[in-house]
């Protein structure tokens, strides 16, 4: 990355979830204690991921580009979930990768 | 809830993120994990719960608000995590509680 211009740091967020009809244990014990709160209207609940990483890239499009693929290798199943991508804050400047 | 008029089901989006500055070992393990993958301009990387729940409600803004205080009780920890809600979806007919 020598060299290259400078790149903004865009904040992407990931929602990973359940894809529908599978089993989800963990919404299934947050709905038995709702539940058991009183909370009687609240009829599902699927619990899932959602992951913010921040991302130095020259464009929005090209930050979410790179977690897209970052999802479909490592952060969601994509047997057992559904993962959604968007842009969601930022352009702050900072030199390529690895800046704090 | 015999006799009332019919409720709708909304589906409310919840995200539950860790307070910025405290640690996030799972967000950690991830940001590792992508550098080995070559990452290396994923720069942080945080992560949280998203959780979405059927509610069956009179409005939107009921439902959500109905949720915000299941958050409140059950679904965040108000000293580590912050939570947002919002009315994802929904307006389907249905009859109070408990129906599928």
């Amino acid at each position: 990355m020598e060299g290259e211009a400078l790149l903004s740091r865009f904040t992407v967020e990931v929602l990973v979830t359940p894809r529908p009809g599978l089993l989800d244990p963990q919404g299934k014990a947050i709905h038995h204690a709702l539940a058991s709160l009183g909370y009687d209207t609240i009829e599902d609940v699927r619990v899932g991921k959602a992951i913010y990483l921040d991302v130095a890239a020259g464009s929005p499009a090209e930050a979410t580009e790179r977690v897209e693929e970052a999802c479909r290798k490592l952060l969601a199943n994509p047997v057992t979930e559904d993962f959604r991508v968007t842009a969601a804050a930022g352009g702050t400047e900072t030199a390529a990768g690895g800046v704090r």
